[in-house]
């Protein structure tokens, strides 16, 4: 196919960037065991990740693995693994389950992690052992010619917004695409496939082990007892399952690089919020110093429980979305109707239970309507305790379930866009109005 | 207590009234026996309802029943009975379950009825056959003094809006008053039992039958099959729990005696109206030609059927209710909101469905957004068939699940309050937003 050969042609490294990428990749590794020596323990490294599989698609990282004997203590582990990695790279120490140093070497993005040396992935004692079965089992199944298959299906996935299983995204690890192409042979066939997957589709290569409830199993080949695919979203499931046929019914190079969304001028927004009629409330707070693997978790937490309260509060949230900026969070939900009514109804007990006395001791006399006897139940219409969004966000905020790290709600600011739409917030509001699928932009 | 004294006062006969009743009651049974006579079959004519078990609280309803030998035939019974009703009455044929004659006797309302002189209510016939058993049960049960506790209690019924079985009040109807008495033994223990009566109460005097799922349920002692209480509704039992806990707390006249309802100048229903802040709409049908039996539960039907249908359309319904009136009925629906936004919000199905297809295929390049993925199935914002809710009535009321006599639309009339109050629909209105309860008017 023309499409997918200039996939290949933009994605696939040219001789001349294989040629640099791999002599980086062999000086590091010597200077790696050149650290090692001097060290005087019968320690390994070896070259991991994308690089040593050859399925990298654009200028990749590159990960350098030290093997530790089983019987190191993991303080040693860490303390010499840390000192190797400072000595070639004068990067900075990073923590995943798992520290590791990062660093640049030759102008190359380089992690370089101390592991133990296993006998099998099955008695693993940390995630990252795993590693170097993971590139053994590719390596020794990937034909030459799936690797061009893996570098297509992973642009595939970026350029949909499915790629890498981090929290930003909850998509398909780099891993996870080389075994699709390995379970059905070439890029095409796990399109094809995915079509028909159903919620919960389970998949294997050497076979599986325990359930699990997530969207997508697949069975790890050198480990059955884990998921390779537990990080995948029903989102980037269902992105990825309409993407695949929507791709073969028509494919495009749009498919794997689409248009950047685009930040729409303020009369556009104005004019798409008129098309709807609904109301949109944008709540700016703080940004915490994270992560990107704690802030988006905290972050989706934190919409979840405004999104709560606001129901509670009888506001029908249509949308909501959320929007990392710089130094603030967005926060948007669309809502039916930003005004209600004075009153609410408020559905007591049943008459025949003892403490419905207390509902009407409570309520009578200061119910606008009320208490009234309805399907054997006392109801009350009420005054409501806020009739507009932003009051509610402004005085329930503290007793919502929030992230940990946006309890600080002193930066908070609340605006409703009904009535000024603000320069800031093009690029909000742009992103929650705009629902284009990425191949469509 | 006073109170009761005062009531027993209004409600019971005075020596002239009852002795005046006692003769009309006589010569009719005579006149009766003169008509039967002319058959020559061997017929009996006896007295029933509360003129026999002297339990009436107002003018009573003079009821005598002419019972036929079980050997006869249905057909039998009808032509004959109706023939004597007709020749002493000259009123006119009802039908229960069952036919009667109904007219005026020396200035009292009579129903004659021919019933089946049966050995057993078990093995009943007809369900009027086992009244004379009720009668007889009470007349041997029922202590003199009792008859005054069976009067406040159904005076208090009457008061609360809670007397009688037919589907205008689904209440307490005589005998089940008398029961109570029983019961309990007099008219404040009847009350005070009440306040801890459960949902799904069982009460018997002579032991229970099978299971009922009523709100409240009370063995026939005549015939342990039959649920005296089947027709007290939730709410009725509800109001009578309530104000019994009410009137012993704070005993008032008003309980017995309520005053009317008012019906409010427009200026204070508009007030009432703004205080709460939401909208009322009005849809006005002609009334269908049905007894009280009929109407009522159809009106309700009818009620529902629209409800069902606005919160299908997305408005929030708050209260509902049905005012029979001169030539037509008004239907009342408050509404949180009586204007939605342009769009709704259409979740569809997953994504991995055979069927998503037919969801894209519709909605792609009509909906107003979308269609999106979110949570993994399909979602769009479509535009709204109906932004008000009179619209939506107009609309869907042919395809609501209306009463039967109902279904002619023809003279439908909807009115949206929010503009225009007239007044016409002041009682209607009036009637809805007042819930204040009859013993605090």
């Amino acid at each position: 196919m023309d499409i997918e050969n200039e996939v290949l042609g933009r994605v696939s490294p040219s001789p001349a960037r294989r040629k640099r990428v791999e002599k980086a990749a062999k000086t590091l590794l010597a200077h790696v065991l050149e650290a090692i020596n001097d060290t005087g323990l019968p320690l390994e490294a070896t070259l991991q990740g994308s690089v040593a599989k050859d399925t990298y698609t654009s200028t990749p990282d590159i990960d350098v693995f030290v093997l530790f004997p089983e019987s190191t203590s993991r303080k040693d582990l860490e303390t010499v693994g840390l000192g190797i990695g400072k000595s070639v790279l004068g990067g900075e120490e990073r923590y995943a389950e798992h520290p590791y140093v990062h660093g640049i070497y030759s102008g190359y993005e380089v992690d370089l992690v101390p592991c133990f040396r296993i006998s099998s992935p099955v008695g693993l004692k940390s995630a990252v052992d795993r590693t170097p079965f993971h590139t053994t089992y590719i390596k020794s199944h990937l034909a030459e010619r799936q690797k061009a298959d893996v570098r297509l299906l992973k642009q595939f996935m970026k350029g949909i917004g499915a790629y890498g299983a981090e929290a930003k995204v909850q998509g398909f690890s780099g891993y996870l695409v080389e075994l699709l192409v390995l379970r059905y042979g070439d890029f095409r066939s796990v399109l094809a496939a995915a079509g028909s997957w159903k919620k919960g589709e389970v998949l294997d290569l050497e076979g599986g082990g325990e359930r699990f409830d997530t969207p997508l199993v697949f069975y790890d080949p050198v480990d059955s007892s884990r998921n390779v695919a537990s990080a995948v979203s029903m989102d980037s499931m269902a992105c990825f399952q309409h993407a695949a046929k929507a791709y073969l019914d028509s494919p495009s190079i749009r498919f794997f690089f689409p248009r950047a969304p685009k930040t729409w001028p303020l009369p556009k927004i104005k004019k798409e919020m008129d098309k709807r009629g609904t109301g949109l409330l944008v709540v700016s707070l703080k940004r915490p110093k994270l992560i990107d693997d704690d802030l988006f978790p905290q972050m989706k937490k934190t919409a979840e429980g405004l999104q709560a309260a606001l129901e509670a509060g009888e506001f029908s949230v249509v949308a909501t979305s959320t929007h990392p900026m710089e130094g603030r969070v967005d926060l948007v939900f669309e809502l039916m109707a930003e005004e209600l009514p004075r009153v609410m109804k408020h559905v007591g007990p049943p008459v025949w239970i003892g403490h419905a006395v207390g509902f009407l001791e409570k309520w009578s006399g200061k119910a606008v309507v009320g208490p009234y006897i309805e399907n054997g139940r006392w109801v009350a219409l009420v005054e409501r305790k806020y009739r507009r969004a932003p009051e509610l966000v402004r005085g329930e905020a503290t007793k919502a379930a929030l992230g940990s790290s946006f309890r600080d709600l002193a930066g908070m600011e609340v605006r409703d866009t009904a009535g000024s739409l603000k320069a800031d917030m093009k690029r909000t509001l742009s992103r929650h109005l705009d629902r284009t699928l990425p191949w469509e932009r």
